[in-house]
C-alpha cells in the first residue's frame, strides 16, 4: 500500500528540515568560523541550497498532496491537522513570491548590507540611501504579492511571516496601551533612581574567565553542551536545530555583563528550541511559534530574570569565584541597581527595558510609512531624529546614532521590529503566571535552580510547538488575552518600588 | 535565444558544486566543531543533501543535455570538451549504482564504522567481521554494476573512482618494479643507519607553540589564511573548496613532528586544490585529478620535502625560535637522521617512506582477493599476519596492530589503497623533473622560499585540473610515462647515501 498523502508530506518535510539545518550551519559558520575571504563562495552555497529548498517547497506535487491530505483529513490527529495547516502556511508564504523576485531581493539586500556597513564606517546615510530605496521597492512588491495570497494588507502580510496570527490591530492596541503610560513611567523611574545612584563598577575581565562564568551559568540554566556550543561573534545569535543548537555572544573585557546577558538572551532562544516537541522535531508543527514567542523567551531570561534580585543573588558568589571581585560595589543591591539603570539613550540594543519599547514604536511607525510611500527614504533621517526627540528627548548627532544603527531594513526585514515588543509583552504575561503558579520561583533562581522555571515553560509553551496561534497560546498558558497590561504592571513594580 | 545545451550543463554543475561545498562544510564541522551528541542530526542532513546531489546529477534532463551537447560539440573549446567528458564521467559513476544500493551501503558502512571502533576498543576482530561481511557484499554488487556501466572489471571500476585512467595493469606493473627492489633496499638502509644512530630527541612541546610554528611554516609555503583555516581533529584531513580550504592536524605534546608533518601533508592537498584553474572552479574539469594526484601533492610536501636536509635547515632556527631548543640533538644532521629513520613496523600511518609501499601492497592484494571471494572475511586476520611476516618480518600480536588498523574497508573504500603508492610514485617523478628544471630548489627551500616549487607545480600540474588523464598529465609534466623507477632512484639516493 502506498503511503497516504499526509504521510508523504511528512516525508517531504523531513527532507526540508534537513536542508533547513544545513542552511543554519552554513550561516553559523559564516559568522563564527569562516575566513574573511570566503564570503563569495559561501554566498553561492547558501543561494543554491535556499533555491533548492524553495523549489522543493513550491513544487506542484506539494500542492497536490496538501489538497489530497486535506480532503482525507478525517483520520488525522489534532497534531497532524495542525501540521497540515502549518505546511500549507509555509507553502503559501513561499509560493506567493516568485523566484525571480526572491533572487532580486537576495542580490539587493546583499548589496545594501555591504553599503550599510560602508555608510556606517563613514557615518553617512547618503551612501546607503539608494540601496535602501532599491530594497524597499522590492519589499513593497513582495508585501503586495504576499498580501494578495494571504488576503491581508501588505504590511500585515510581512508581520505575519515573523509573528503569525498577530494583526497590526493587535500591535496598534499594544503600542497604544504602552504609549499612554511609558513616558510618565520613565520620568518617575529616572527621578527615583537619581535619589540612589549605584556605585560605579569597573575592572578588566579576561575573556577566558568570562567564558567560564557564562558556561557555568548556561549549565545551571540547562543548556546541553553535548548537543550545542557557545562561541563568539560580532553580534550574538542562535542558530541550528534542536539536537545541534549553537549560541554566540560577544565579550567586552571592560564590562562583564555584555557577554553574560548576551549569552543569556541567546540561551533563552536555545532553551525554547530545545523544549519543542521532540516527536515533531522535523515537522512544521514542531517548530517555534514565530519571532514574538522566540523573543519572549530570550527577554524573559535576559531582562526579567537576568536583571532581577534573585538572579543577582545567585550571580554574586560566581563573580567572586571567577574574577575574585569583592567590595561594596559588588554587593547584590548595587549590582541590581546597575542592571536596572534607566536612561533615555540613542541606541536600541543598549536600551533598558523601560525605554526599549519606545525605540521599537518609532521603527514600527517609520517602516509602515516607508512601505506605504507616505515617507520617502530621503526624509528618513530627519523623521527619525525628530521622532527620537519627541519621544525620548534625545536627538542623534549623526546617522550612526540614528537611522543607520540597525541592519534590519538593509536585509529587507520589514515587519520584524514589532516582534521585539510583542516578546516583552508576552514575557511579562508569562512571568506573572509563572509567579502565581510557583511561589518558590525567586528562591529557586537565587540558588541557581532553573528547573521549576523551565518545567512550567516546557509544559505550557515549548511543548506546543506551532500547534496553536500565538494568541491562543497566551490564553492557554496564562488564561489572559494578549495585552500590554502585564508588561506595565511588571515595569511599574520593578522600576517604581519604594526605596528599601 | 535559449542557452546552449552545453551552457545549461555548466549551469547545472555550478549548482552541484555549491552542494559539494556545502557537504564539505557539514563534514568538516562534524569532525572539528560539532558537539558529540549531534551526530544523528548531522547524519540526516548529510543524507538529505547527498541524496539531492545524486538526484540532480542523475536526472534524465542531464543525460539529454549531455547527448545534445555531444552532438553539437563542434564549437566547443578544448577545455569545454574535457569538461563535457568529466561531466559524463561523474554522471556514469553516479547512475551506475541505484539509490537503493547507495542508501543500503550508507547504512551498512555507518554500522560497520561504529563496530570497527568498538572492535578496536576490544582488540577483537570478531566483533567487526559480520559487518565487514555485509559491507563487502554490497561493495561487490556496486563493483559489478559499476564495472558493467564502465566496461571494466569490477575491482578496476572501483579504482577508477579514486584514480581515473589508471588500470590494475598499471598498478600491478608498479608493484612489480617496487617488489623487486624494496626488500633489499630496506635491508641495506637499515644496516647503513645502524652505523650512525641519531641522538634521541625529547621534550614537552605545548600545543599553542606548535600551532604557531605550523602557522609560520604554512604561511611560508603559501597557504592563504584569509581563505582557509587550520584546526585540530583526531585524524588530519583537508576539506572544503578552493576559496574556503580547511586543513586539520593532530598535535602530540611529546613529539613536535606529528603535528607539523601532518599539517604539511594536508597543506600539500590544499595547495593543489588552490592551484586548480580558477576559471573552471565550479566545473568538473576544474576539480583535482583524483586521489593518486592528491596524494602525490601531500607526500611531496610531507615526505620528499619535509624530510629533506634543505627543509631541516629552514626548520632548525624556527624550532629554536618557537621552543627555545638547542644542543647537538637539534642540529640539522641529527634532525634529518631522525626524520629519515627506517624501521620495519606494524602500523601503516607510522611507516617510513621506504617500508610504506609494502603496507599498501599487502592491502591491495588482500582487498582484491576479498572482492573476488578468493579470501573470506574469516580468513583475513591470518592472511594479514602471514603477509606482514613474509614481507616485513614483523607479525601483529593483535587485531589492532593488524587488519583492524585502517578504517577504509569499514567505510566501503575498496580500491582506494593503491592511490597512496601511486601518489608516492608520482611525487618522485615530479621531484626528479622539478630538480632538473630548477637547480636552485634546495637553496630556495632552505631559505623557506617555496615560490619556485609551487610555480612549477601550478604551471605543469595544478592549473590543468582534470583536463587530461593522470597518465597524460605525467607525460606532459615530466616527459616520462608513469613508472616506479623514479621512486626507486629517489629512495636509493636518499637512503643509501654514503656516510658524510
Amino acid at each position: 500500500m502506498p503511503a497516504s498523502p499526509y504521510a508523504q508530506l511528512e516525508q517531504e518535510w523531513r527532507r526540508l528540515h534537513a536542508f533547513h539545518g544545513a542552511l543554519a550551519l552554513l550561516r553559523w559558520d559564516a559568522a563564527v568560523m569562516m575566513p574573511r575571504g570566503s564570503a563569495e563562495v559561501r554566498g553561492e552555497q547558501l543561494a543554491a541550497l535556499e533555491t533548492e529548498h524553495h523549489v522543493l517547497l513550491t513544487t506542484p506535487r506539494i500542492t497536490r498532496l496538501l489538497d489530497r491530505a486535506q480532503a482525507n483529513a478525517q483520520g488525522l490527529e489534532d497534531w497532524q491537522l495542525a501540521n497540515l495547516r502549518e505546511m500549507r502556511r509555509q507553502r503559501d508564504h513561499a509560493i506567493a513570491t516568485p523566484v525571480s523576485l526572491i533572487s532580486r531581493l537576495a542580490r539587493a539586500t546583499s548589496r545594501a548590507e555591504a553599503f550599510w556597513a560602508e555608510a556606517r564606517r563613514q557615518n553617512d546615510f547618503a551612501l546607503f540611501a539608494p540601496h535602501l530605496e532599491e530594497v524597499l521597492h522590492l519589499v513593497r512588491d513582495k508585501a503586495t504579492l504576499l498580501g494578495q495570497a494571504l488576503g491581508l494588507p501588505p504590511y500585515y502580510a510581512l508581520v505575519d511571516e515573523f509573528s503569525p496570527g498577530v494583526s497590526t490591530a493587535d500591535i496598534d492596541a499594544i503600542f497604544k496601551t504602552l504609549s499612554r503610560r511609558l513616558p510618565s513611567l520613565i520620568r518617575e523611574a529616572v527621578a527615583l533612581q537619581a535619589q540612589r545612584a549605584p556605585l560605579p563598577i569597573s575592572g578588566r575581565f579576561p575573556v577566558s574567565k568570562q567564558r567560564s562564568l557564562v558556561v557555568e551559568v548556561m549549565r545551571a540554566i540547562g543548556f546541553p553542551f553535548d548537543r550545542g556550543r557557545l562561541d563568539e561573534s560580532e553580534h550574538p545569535f542562535t542558530e541550528g536545530v534542536p539536537g545541534d543548537i549553537r549560541v554566540t555572544t560577544r565579550f567586552d573585557t571592560g564590562d562583564l555583563f555584555t557577554g553574560l546577558l548576551g549569552a543569556m538572551h541567546e540561551t533563552g532562544h536555545a532553551m525554547y528550541d530545545l523544549g519543542l516537541p521532540q516527536a515533531w522535531r522535523d515537522q512544521p508543527v514542531g517548530r517555534d511559534r514565530g519571532m514574538a514567542l522566540e523573543e519572549s523567551q530570550s527577554l524573559l531570561l535576559e531582562m526579567v530574570i537576568g536583571r532581577s534580585r534573585p538572579f543577582v543573588r545567585y550571580l554574586r558568589p560566581l563573580l567572586e569565584k571567577h574574577f575574585g571581585v569583592s567590595g561594596p560595589e559588588w554587593e547584590v543591591e548595587n549590582l541590581y541597581r546597575r542592571l536596572t539603570h534607566v536612561q533615555r539613550s540613542l541606541i536600541r540594543v543598549d536600551a533598558d527595558e523601560l525605554t526599549y519599547p519606545i525605540h521599537i514604536l518609532l521603527r514600527y511607525e517609520l517602516e509602515k510609512k516607508l512601505l506605504s510611500g507616505e515617507l520617502s527614504v530621503r526624509e528618513l533621517p530627519e523623521a527619525w531624529n525628530t521622532g527620537m526627540e519627541q519621544r525620548l528627548e534625545v536627538r542623534p548627532t549623526g546617522a550612526n546614532d540614528g537611522c543607520l544603527q540597525d541592519i534590519h531594513w538593509a536585509l529587507g526585514s520589514f515587519g520584524y521590529f514589532p516582534s521585539y515588543v510583542l516578546g516583552a509583552v508576552i514575557a511579562a504575561q508569562l512571568w506573572e503566571s509563572l509567579r502565581v503558579h510557583n511561589p518558590q520561583l525567586d528562591e529557586q533562581i537565587a540558588c541557581g535552580d532553573f528547573a521549576g522555571l523551565f518545567g512550567w515553560l516546557r509544559e505550557h509553551l515549548h511543548s506546543l510547538g506551532a500547534k496553536v496561534t500565538v494568541k491562543d497560546l497566551m490564553k492557554l498558558a496564562t488564561g489572559q488575552p494578549l495585552s500590554a497590561h502585564a508588561l506595565l504592571r511588571y515595569l511599574e513594580a520593578k522600576y517604581l518600588e519604594s526605596p528599601a
